[in-house]
């Protein structure tokens, strides 16, 4: 049934892109081996059930070949019709040109993009050792199950998987295995155009265990796979030597294999020399019939035997059990989002004020991992009392990720996609621009990752332009379903923890200042209550029969407020919007959204710390921004916001101006 | 006279940090020895003259280090005051917090943001080797220089790292010499908490010649050097075991001294320690008065050397050394701008239009080089008649990056950085959210980077929203000095790359289509010649009596003209702006501005596939846009499209509705 499966796979890839006139046929035809005796032999796994907790984890880097676990899925039972293979890469269907976790049932992440997946299986094991070493007791080993990678030489090209894997290695995570399809071949040809590094000597030098195979030897592959398992203390890369295209007599072994469809003739041939009908397309011999019910029989026994000693568990251990539940419904308690309030009076930076709020959730929220890119004191990220992740202690929640910007938020995703954690990690606000790619992962697949971005503007002061963000805020206030929030002080900085806990589906940023901000005493201000910031925007306060509108965010919503009283002498009066999250802003009612803009209400002025490009969406065409559309400097920040021009007093002139 | 220097880079260093109370006293303490061996024994330059063509290279890849590199330009002779040194991050010092290319004589390129230092400094070797075996004849070496470059923990942390320095094993650039400052320490603490790998493995795996010395012993860094010196087709890097902070009694091997003052009392007892006087500070001894003198008489003869040898060189190979010098100048000919007109008739993607311009472009600039992170089929980015580079054959223009989009954004920084070097290359918009840091970087030092980015939207069709970029426009636009060109057919993406030729002081990115656009016989439609393109937005079309206003970029362009005609028949009169570069636009005249959008138009529609966000400063509160603010979909694209809603339907709905 083996030779059959494998061969089917190979025929129904080169149907599929055929039928579709555009995908990759090359990697799942020189992958073939490998992926059918992994799954048919090794994986542990439910198709009837995805979502079990305990099941092993398959994730296939290389998404430009998702052919193969399309194939993989629908041979094997999952909910994935043959229909939906003869519409690969069609609107409306659950096989598009690259897998996508939120699509298809039994695919881990979303791929594509290359060295995300590779970056992300660092976090699907980097949860299971964190998971397993905090609940598993004694015998009940509830959580114990492997990671397995399939990554192209694109994979390991790209910075990420530098980034990830070397952090895996530190951190010793036995159980990723990652199987390395060392075909030679890349889209401008072979890879010795640009890629001869020694790979296994480079992930040797990550402290990884290395095998070579020729990826279509089978015992081989077992053997491999056999030794991978029983190296607890490290993960493995088998380098899989392979024939790209592997079946096709004019195309195996070539770059043209890679990424387009073989056309009808070749085809024809490529069937012929598999010993596979060539018609119909899309065949499916008999024997791999049973397959489906085989697999899903076997894996509901194995979910079985895992719930009764869940159960057994639960008795023994009720305490610890509940907790782990916790963890893995996602859910976090009303107790952890009651956050005290910032008394009234003196200033605090909003990392402090987030560090404190770390403070109160950690201990109340036992999924949370937090973490930073070598930052940690600057981010505020650990929590009083929380220890730090370590191969010998891995029971602490705190991750040292290294200046891995981009590893941090890939494994972040893995850590989400996994489930039972929610992640969150530090780095300063300018080097999002490293990780923005994994960021948009995170936003395009809907999961909770939470960012803290500490150093928001030029309020970082002496270390100048190269670390202080200007473009970022509208940047990533552009990107679908990243919710960005900038607190204008310690109380909103609790909102903005607690719309970040809330949001189960997507990714949010935490912007937050180095320097020191007010603490105002709202009530004696006449300020509304910070609770307001969930709105997204919200009246922080206004003079009576105002005509001018003032809108702005974090830092800035300080010097707003200082403006007001000079505004005041020379008899403007004037609303201050505080707009902490311009994307929970635009999902308010039009009327809620009216009544903090009024339509007829044109004079309006915004002020940050950073381009203005976004601010236009606001103050329209008569309105005014006040911010910097051009890089920062390195000095003392009153000196540079004094320079730039971001003050009450550019604020009264705009005013003035209208 | 080595050991007063190397104890005045130590002291001057606390002393400015002291005074500024900010800077990283740690990396220029450790790396003294190291640096000063290399700046008095081996560098050659010239400080008279910091932009001698032939100088050695100096890259300080961990920037947070500056107070090293700002120690050795004033005590070589460089243009920088003691004066600067005690301003150090002070408003308008030299001196900056990082160490900028565009403040300070001497720096080479601008570092802080970790790993673009040495990912610059392949790009200076890569632009060193190239100019040598394109312009090196017989005797007459006129390109022959080193490479050098101190790099951190952090640096080799980071993923673009391992992206430019696996793509310099690969091509074997033999005079990049590196020296790896391995002190263990990050600010997190210990490097133990997440960095383990063994470094020198690793670059092994990448084909690099290696060595380990301790880094405080002359005679094995003289030695090590000229080892590295003597290997020519590797790259080196020099593992130095080194003491952070080297010199304090309290703070030397910790990471307290990697990045705070020290305070007074440990400046005195570090000073008192390496035997230098404790006040005044800012202490230079005498010893070291003729430093500047010698070193400028020193690399003054260098230079006359050289300068007789090109002397000759022009003497003996006339038009070869009249390439090499219109490659320094950096200049580009009338003729190469003179780019022939694409004629009216049929429809082609921009992306293969820009590969059209290129075949005219590249044997007219020899300072031109392409290439493209293994998408050189889709970005079409290959030049007719241009060849590869590769060790073999290193006259080759265009080079294979191989999936690195970081790390060739970062390398071609380094190759405008060191002249000569006009660069270009593609990838796929949306990986653009990987190279974004570098990008950045290119923005920031101003300097000319042409990137070639294709596949700008939906319009890709079946590879889905993994690779169709939606917040990528937006994103860039808000990128200060990033000039952003979304041509709406051929003829502006020849005018495109016009702009992008004459754009000296910064990065271009060209935002191409894969998908067909038609080339419309201008004059016949009534339309406004392409150069207009270069204003960055102007009147495409319209109707007599208009009052409606559609702005569109790019592929969308066509959108708006397919609708005037229905627009038209229900009475709607329109005027179409082609809107190609929102920074150009930006940069015309208030008048200008007025006539493409009258401020007393108010009914404006903006339609580009993307998000919103950006074009509501084009269209105020009372316009529309039409886009997306959401990720895309894997199909066919003009079903995309449709189900989008971004169509001539959709247009004309929204007229209908202002």
């Amino acid at each position: 049934m083996l030779n059959e499966l494998i061969k089917t796979i190979r025929g129904l890839t080169i149907d599929a892109v055929e039928k579709a006139n555009s995908g990759h046929p090359g990697l799942p035809m020189g992958m073939a081996d490998v992926a059918a005796i992994l799954w048919s032999e090794f994986l542990k796994h439910n198709p009837a059930n995805p979502g079990w907790a305990d099941r092993d984890r398959f994730i296939l880097s290389a998404g430009h070949g998702s052919m193969l676990i399309y194939n993989l899925l629908h041979l094997f039972g999952y909910d994935l019709s043959m229909d939906e293979l003869k519409n690969f890469r069609q609107w409306g269907s659950k096989t598009p040109g690259h897998p996508e976790s939120h699509e298809t049932p039994g695919v881990e992440t979303t791929t594509g993009p290359l060295g995300q997946g590779i970056a992300n299986s660092v976090g699907f094991a980097l949860a299971e050792t964190s998971l397993a070493a905090r609940f598993n007791r004694d015998d009940y080993d509830i959580v114990n199950h492997y990671t397995y990678v399939i990554a192209s030489d694109g994979d390991l090209e790209e910075g990420v998987s530098h980034e990830a894997c070397s952090f895996a290695g530190h951190n010793k995570l036995g159980k990723l295995i990652v199987f390395y399809d060392d075909n030679n071949v890349t889209i401008d040809g072979d890879t010795e155009l640009s890629f001869s590094e020694d790979v296994v000597k480079r992930f040797e030098g990550y402290g990884w265990h290395t095998l070579k195979i020729d990826g279509h030897d089978h015992d081989a592959i077992r053997t491999a796979i056999r030794t991978a398992q029983s190296v607890g203390n490290k993960p493995t890369i088998i380098a899989c030597k392979t024939i790209i295209g592997f079946g096709s007599p004019s195309l195996a072994g070539k770059h043209d294999a890679h990424s387009d469809p073989f056309g009808a003739e070749e085809i024809k041939l490529t069937k012929e020399n598999l010993g596979i009908p060539v018609e119909p397309a899309f065949f499916v011999p008999e024997v791999l019939n049973t397959l489906p019910k085989q697999t899903i029989e076997k894996g509901k026994n194995a979910e079985t035997v895992w719930a009764k000693k869940l159960a057994a568990y639960k008795q023994a251990h009720a305490d610890t059990a509940r907790t782990f539940e916790q963890c893995l419904s996602g859910l976090v308690s009303e107790k952890a989002l009651d956050i005290p309030a910032f008394p009234a009076g003196g200033a605090i930076a909003t990392r402090s004020a987030s560090g404190k709020v770390l403070d109160h959730l950690a201990p109340l929220i036992p999924s949370l991992m937090g973490g930073s890119a070598d930052l940690t004191p600057s981010n505020k990220t650990l929590a009083k009392g929380e220890t730090s992740f370590s191969p010998e202690h891995p029971t602490g929640r705190y991750i040292h990720y290294g200046v891995r910007e981009h590893g941090m938020a890939a494994i972040m995703n893995g850590l989400s996609l996994h489930g039972g954690v929610i992640p969150f990690a530090g780095t300063f606000f300018v080097f999002t621009d490293y990780m923005r790619a994994a960021m948009r992962m995170s936003a395009l697949m809907g999961k909770q990752v939470i960012y803290v971005l500490t150093h928001d503007s030029i309020g970082l002061g002496e270390d100048g332009p190269t670390h202080q963000p200007e473009a970022h805020l509208t940047s990533l206030r552009a990107m679908p379903n990243m919710q960005v929030i900038r607190p204008m002080d310690a109380n909103e900085t609790a909102e903005g923890w607690k719309m970040a806990l809330k949001n189960t589906s997507g990714p949010t940023s935490l912007v937050l200042t180095r320097q020191n901000l007010p603490i105002y005493d709202r009530e004696k201000e006449g300020m509304a209550p910070a609770k307001e910031a969930s709105k997204g925007g919200y009246v922080l306060m206004e003079d009576k029969g105002f005509d001018t509108i003032i809108i702005a965010a974090g830092s800035e919503v300080e010097i707003a407020v200082n403006a007001k009283k000079s505004l005041n002498d020379q008899g403007i009066k004037v609303r201050i919007v505080s707009m902490p999250c311009t994307e929970a802003f635009d999902a308010q009612s039009a009327d809620y959204r009216n009544t903090v803009l009024p339509s007829g209400i044109r004079k309006r002025i915004a002020i940050e710390a950073g381009v203005t490009l976004g601010w236009y969406k606001y103050v329209g065409l008569d309105g005014k921004v006040i911010g910097m559309d051009h890089y920062g400097a390195s000095a003392p920040y009153k000196t540079i916001y004094e320079k730039f021009g971001i003050t009450a007093e550019a604020l009264v002139k705009a005013a003035k101006g209208l």
